[in-house]
């Protein structure tokens, strides 16, 4: 089968033939890619970034957002039968250890994630996962409109939900970064609150898709934002920031536009926060830190997808254009998110 | 009346007569007071760290924990009646705003806090609070008994009160800094969970007393300590730190203290964090702000000194060795805290 | 003033000249009727059944929806000021007891019913309340637009909000009476969540309105309702069961209709609960009851009026026609709220 | 190997010889049995009362209160390995259904109860559970020490953990019914909260047990008991009531017993509840189903029986004196738990 292969860091990944993989594991599940989607998180894996927190061995496949069909399963396997249309979360966790029982699955102490630890990727025609990763979707779901919500989406989605019981009505949160993650967390946020939603952001489309999508209010990320919140909220602040940025100065910005007694939701990475802790202490406020999500998560992300309350916009690169499809991403060319069909 | 009156920043305050407190409003409680407790912030308002923050007008009346007889009450008061035994919340509220109706009383937007704001406190023979601030105790109570539990008492009980929910049998958590608040703390977590108490402190003797308490396991803060708890908890942390310190490098040993999924909890302060945005993503990890406590917090807490569950070791001095108390805590010569008695 | 006063049980109530109320505490406030809502439960004090209960003193002026203008206040009242716009929680609480303390308005120890228990209501043109019932509205509002929130709205939507945590996205949730309090029920729950709204009555012409606004399925009442909940949830049942009517063997019905782990939520009343206990042993399932709503409840409700989330269809009746509204009333001629306004 | 049979429903089991049981699926566990409980439910099994619904075919082994050592595990088992001292959670759970996925192993869609189900039970030499079941034990727990807790402890635990958040101090819980159950709930709620326990019984050497192990008071069952909980407290009623009899009119009482916004927790059955609706709306109260727990219930428990704070009492008989065990269950003659060592 083809794959899209990682040979050196630094360099484009390469599409080759490459044994289809096989069941390893009573519980493995072979999965006919569908579609993969093409992530921010492959260019810093192509950087390295991940090399020491990881170790891949390369060479290596890539693709962590999958979605297809149900090709093979091992003899345990009792949730999915071959030709269901799945889409995948993208960690495989035991299911047995304390973090799983207890529906923790990011906090598994046996996981692996593939395409970005040691274990290949879905950008290929095949891909093994386990029957923990597949959430069965309607027959006539196309994997490759769903599938960069099985890592994109989820995020989005977890953080959005473990803040539902503070943002009853009445309440203002704010959405730093309304790409691809916050406008997922956007439709989320319109779709299972009623909190006036503030988008923020540096491009002035994004903003405008965000409107569309549900945000209340957009401000432009200009160095006034910061009063901008304050002033929308009689000087309150909000009470939840939802900080899918989180570097370059936003991960400072986002802890002065919450309010007291308030949260800050940190989903995206790169930056440092500064906080005196005598603030933490006066303004009772909160960091909350936020890895992917549960697989309940995915299963209740897809139920908004099914009810037309979650759309995404991607855009369709054969598999042998991964190079070009992670070139377009490197160069802020792709509008939505990218996708490879084998 | 007998009051303790601080007329200059820098200089220690001093006993005068002063006219007792009026009633100046229908919800308004005047006090008798029966204990006062002398607390490390007082030494900051001495120092005139509280100038700009509350904006105190000198001179003024010392003196947040308080605890006493009613003497007089306004019209309005229904709850409590003169000759009442009371130990006070520290900030009326004004029991009409979104935050006292949802009982966060901290987040009153309408308080005062006697004895730290512009108004006197209860380092005097009488005060003037409000009925929204009087706990009615046992007519048995000896208010110099209990007095610091006002404030140090309700701070601590606030935190573990917070914590409860996870701090299930099998979790850690971290008391970091064994001293007024911290060993309140131990008593409440010892009473209201099955958690495993580890005391951090760097003083031996403070350990000493933690383990008396309540404290599991005691360990000396010399360096090694994070490493400590990673080593009596499988490498993996504390569910919940309690960091009552906050300052001087605390503050990064509490988080890296924390396990993954964890929460520090910030009650002291002094120092600042710094965490680079990737490790709240990949721990999971949380930071939580705590002020003093709600009224409710207060009740709870004196229901557990009546059950004999938490106590509090106190040395008492007559109102007019105020100077001599303030000297002794400044410099480490209290043992338990310090309580003025008019 | 012209009032509605109750003279006689089974008699209508009349509308008299009858002194305006006056002050009699520092947090009172006199409020001047924009619009006072005629209710169900008027009916049943017409009918004596809450003369042992609430035991009011005969002739006295019912209406225990209400809005208004401030018109007086107390000398303790800092919340609203003269000329303000109020909806008026139905039960002043008295902001000291450890229930109003906790934000369990309904549960005050202290509390009055005007309208209801031995206090005059709202159907007249002006009426005695304290600043703890007076939610501020826009200036623009009409309080006879609203007036019925005060009591059937938020009974709907203090039920609604308990439970949003447990209508995650792929849930379902029954609605069983789709009348006054059933329809703003209805439009809570798709304002503040994406659970799958079952509205289930006995009336076609409320399973149209139910559908208009935000019912995802309607079912008609005709004895196979039950087993229509089980069909349209693969045979499991409902997450929650919001039973608006409780009687005459819905109370049974609400309860068949629930899955397992899932909870029926108690709103209505009239009937008898009979559940054998190994029922809810083997099911896992609950039963909720719930009694008016908060303060901060009432505050919330009035977000989503003012986002134009929850609407209500009224008909008004000038208040000398009160015995006019009341009969239609009893006859099901209203078609959405009665309002009297003076 | 010898085993605990049931051939007809209404006559004793029989002790014989049968094959040991074999590895069937690749998370299968083969456990040599160290000890297995005798409960109440054993009666009901030979009694026939579970005949339809778990529709065992006789002759099978039953008891489903099992602890002991790992044998045999299948390919996919990662969580024990051959020698491990382990105590077995009653029912297996898939792993893979949604109820599983959140932690709710008791609603697993693809569960089975060795012992009660069509599965043989634990009364033998070796019993066939999954890894889903195991929870690994220190290595020097004789397993005949706490093998009851795996269904009876588990069971009474499960409802405590509910309950924690509506038990700080202040407040008061009754458990209703002081045996093997009540006992155990006693210890684990004076392990993790700080509420008043009050204990209920028809034995006074139950009572006396209870006060031993934790009770705050205990109250003799006599007709007057209801009225007892509401002088100990103030008029009010318990917050929580634990109602581990729910039969023969108890679970009357435990209802009339329940403070305003308080909650029943049914864990015993046989009884009928008849509550007008009403009652759940002038109360705010709530009846609380529950059902066993789930493995992490298990494992918390053992963390407190490993920390000396839930004990149980037992008497050991050897597996040929099974009849006997149960004959002196049925007629009162166990003191504390029933413990069969092969």
């Amino acid at each position: 089968m083809k794959a899209v292969r990682l040979y050196d860091y630094h360099k484009q990944p390469i599409v080759e033939e490459v044994p289809e993989p096989v069941l390893s594991g009573p519980l493995d599940v072979i999965v006919k890619i569908g579609g993969a989607g093409v992530c921010r998180t492959d260019l810093h894996i192509i950087e390295g970034q991940f090399d020491k927190v990881m170790g891949p061995q390369l060479p290596y496949t890539i693709g962590h957002e999958n979605a297809g069909w149900v090709h093979e399963v091992g003899e345990g396997v009792t949730n999915v039968k071959v030709g269901d249309t799945v889409i995948l979360h993208p960690q495989p966790s035991c299911g047995l250890c304390l973090a799983c029982r207890a529906g923790r699955d990011m906090q598994c102490t046996d996981a692996f994630f593939p395409g970005v630890s040691n274990n290949d990727g879905g950008m290929a025609e095949y891909m093994r996962t386990t029957a923990r990763a597949c959430v069965k979707l309607s027959p006539d779901t196309n994997p490759a409109d769903v599938a960069a919500l099985a890592d994109a989406g989820i995020t989005a989605y977890h953080a959005v939900r473990k803040a539902i019981p503070l943002l009853h009505p009445g309440t203002t949160a704010v959405v730093q970064g309304a790409g691809g993650l916050g406008h997922i967390g956007i439709q989320a946020l319109a779709a299972t609150t009623s909190t006036r939603i503030i988008a923020i952001d540096t491009h002035p489309d994004a903003l405008e898709l965000a409107k569309k999508v549900g945000a209340d209010v957009v401000v432009l990320a200009d160095g006034d934002h910061v009063q901008a919140v304050k002033d929308l909220t009689n000087g309150v602040g909000a009470n939840v920031v939802f900080d899918f940025v989180a570097e370059h100065g936003a991960e400072q910005d986002g802890w002065l536009m919450t309010a007291t007694g308030g949260s800050q939701y940190i989903i995206g990475y790169g930056g440092e926060l500064r906080i005196p802790t005598v603030d933490f202490v006066l303004g009772q406020k909160n960091v909350v830190g936020n890895s992917v999500g549960s697989y309940s998560d995915l299963v209740e992300l897809m139920a908004l997808v099914e009810a037309g309350k979650v759309a995404l916009h991607t855009q369709q690169y054969p598999l042998e254009k991964a190079a070009q499809a992670l070139e377009d991403l490197a160069n802020d060319r792709v509008r939505g998110r990218a996708i490879l069909v084998p």
